[in-house]
């Protein structure tokens, strides 16, 4: 295999003029020029392949953009001004869906796609300050539910290693579908916004436990989603299968590892668990399965209830939690609920109707829209900082 | 941009079969049946490329796999049986270098590349058992040296929880050129060679430091490695600035942090350092400068003297460190130097040149060979099972 002597050549790296005001993505790898952005939004972006006939860039769900080959064999375009925040995207090259050597890896649609930041004017909430800074952990742990060895991030305040004797409250916090356990640091910087929002004295110093969202029980044949349409019966049975090989997971292993592992507070007034999309679904069914564990809940553009024809009944949903307003809010002391103006509209009808079946029901809950943004990281970083002030603190809501 | 849900397809995943003992490799996203090895370590690749003209599979630096077009649009190759251990690889696709959709990333190379791990048989010592696990932590600090916000890794033993007074000794790992931070955990496996080697009762519980091997100095150009040719004057300038920088970040802001912030025992003969390829040249500049702060000292497939013309003299070289061998072996505790015996010829042969002059100096050192494996990471993962038992031990070496 080559040197890594060798290598460094590659990785070296450096250095091109920005003529027109575009600068290297946040998100690039050491040194690399492309894909680059200026003020308005607007990226460019450049790959070499010089024997391809066509190149385009896929912004997931958003039209591609053709690019054009230059006469040195790379291939280039600029978007239009996008939207600040976090984008996926791949390349399509003849064909081939990959993702640009440029740009750093990020977990999502179930491989390392490449992601752009696209930074937001005065936001740095998100951004490392200089303030106490938390440690995020990694931890393994041998789950007798899936038969496997499982991998999961810990967010542990500044003053954890400090305060020797001190106990803190803990957010499970989980990723959306196609993404894992590490989505919520790379791609969603919950570490600093927990480091920013600490330091701001608004937010009690917390534990924030990052799952590996998806589990099948042993020796149960793979969960097969492939090729069944979305929505199907089929489709709905696969992911319940894997919801419920989670719940238990989520319940029985790791929650007894970190009360062991780590100096949590472990009754249910100090447990909290929000998710996105599918880990907002997650949260619905575990937290409200598991009332004597739980007792903050926040769905981040996903919650149960919400798609297709399913109408929330507040008498019956959630195994009757909601069916008398007055103890439900006695016993979970936060319900919230977030959504992005710019999502699919059955993902913002359907979160708008649930809060409006919980408003009508006499409900205590927060619902939360963010401006602009879609189903994407900068709605989910907003709901974090929205949500997190909330927990743990006496009167809540 | 697409919903999470709608992502979840892709990610779902599965489970084709394997008529012909083939399994999915263990570097795979969840649930990508491709690339997929068998017992004798050959390796399937499969890649969708339905327009493309030409698609090879390269492991770098050695000859390139072409792959061959199928009736589906997908493009397939049967590797011939490989070393085991863990390869960095792309893929071509019309002339444009990229990752494999199916592997996951790992940092090699100045960009995410994929790699593909091929089991050795009888080799757990770099997996995860059911032994008591430390964790990975990720830690940013504010370098003044660079001007930048930085983030190391930091491997904490499996007692350092519940041990709330102890302290522990320090060994600082390095990546190799092209490579990052992340290298010693994701391709290297430290964490789990360290809790395998602690719970044996060789190893003495440690705390590991990874650092980003990359520096500039604040307000500094960008250091410009492109297009110099390798091992040219202006190559080599480059490459002592940056670590020159690196060195000063390490020493004057990385240590005195981790000290501050872990329960470190905080003397010279409590911190070791060490590194693969470039990063074992910057232990050999770093410890051989401070030997106040460093009593043992490894290189991993790279040191300091051994490459190109250059022969160590030990009576003028490393500060003159060497000149008088007894009170060298009772300052430094350990001198450890391992290479590849499949190495590139100039590595190999320049580091067993480097373990003669030193025997011939009457130096005290350790001189390790890795049967069969070249410059990568089973060499490594061997080295450091060989050097962290001799490390913060009475009597080591």
């Amino acid at each position: 295999m080559k040197t890594g002597i060798a290598v460094a050549m590659a990785a070296g790296l450096c250095c091109a003029q920005n003529p027109e005001a575009f600068h290297p993505a946040p998100t690039n790898v050491w040194g690399a020029a492309y894909p680059r952005v200026d003020d308005s939004g607007r990226a460019q972006f450049r790959v070499k392949a010089p024997d391809a006939s066509k190149v385009q860039v896929n912004f997931w769900g958003a039209a591609k953009l053709d690019m054009l080959k230059q006469p040195d064999g790379f291939w280039t375009v600029t978007s239009a001004p996008l939207v600040p925040g976090f984008h996926y995207y791949t390349l399509l090259i003849d064909g081939a869906e990959v993702s640009d050597p440029g740009s750093h890896a990020f977990f999502g649609g179930g491989k390392d796609a490449s992601g752009i930041e696209i930074p937001e004017a005065g936001a740095t909430y998100y951004l490392p300050q200089d303030v106490p800074h938390g440690e995020v952990r990694e931890i393994w742990y041998n789950s007798k539910i899936t038969g496997s060895w499982r991998h999961a991030l810990v967010y542990t305040p500044p003053d954890y290693d400090t305060k020797n004797s001190m106990r803190y409250p803990v957010l499970y916090l989980q990723h959306g579908a196609g993404e894992d356990e590490t989505g919520w640091v790379r791609q969603g910087h919950a570490n600093f916004i927990l480091d920013n929002l600490i330091a701001s004295g608004n937010t009690r110093p917390m534990i924030v436990v990052m799952a590996y969202g998806y589990a099948k029980r042993a020796g149960q044949p793979d969960i097969d989603l492939f090729g069944k349409p979305f929505g199907s019966p089929e489709a709905m049975k696969a992911m319940q299968d894997m919801a419920s090989a989670f719940e238990d997971d989520l319940t029985q292993v790791l929650i007894p590892y970190v009360d062991a592992k780590l100096r949590t507070l472990s009754d249910r007034d100090h447990r909290a668990m929000a998710g996105l999309s599918m880990g907002g679904m997650q949260t619905f069914q575990v937290t409200f399965d598991h009332l004597d564990l739980f007792s903050y809940i926040g769905g981040f553009s996903g919650a149960a209830g919400v798609l297709g024809n399913q109408k929330l009944d507040t008498k019956t949903g959630f195994n009757g939690a909601l069916a008398d307003p007055e103890a439900f809010s006695k016993r979970v002391h936060l319900l919230w609920i977030g959504v992005g103006t710019a999502e699919p509209v059955r993902m913002h009808e359907g979160l708008l109707r649930v809060h409006e079946v919980l408003r009508q029901g006499g409900i205590k809950h927060i619902f939360y829209e963010s401006p602009g943004t879609a189903h994407e990281w900068q709605t989910w970083r907003r709901d974090l900082k929205d949500f997190a002030p909330r927990l743990f603190q006496e009167g809540a809501q």
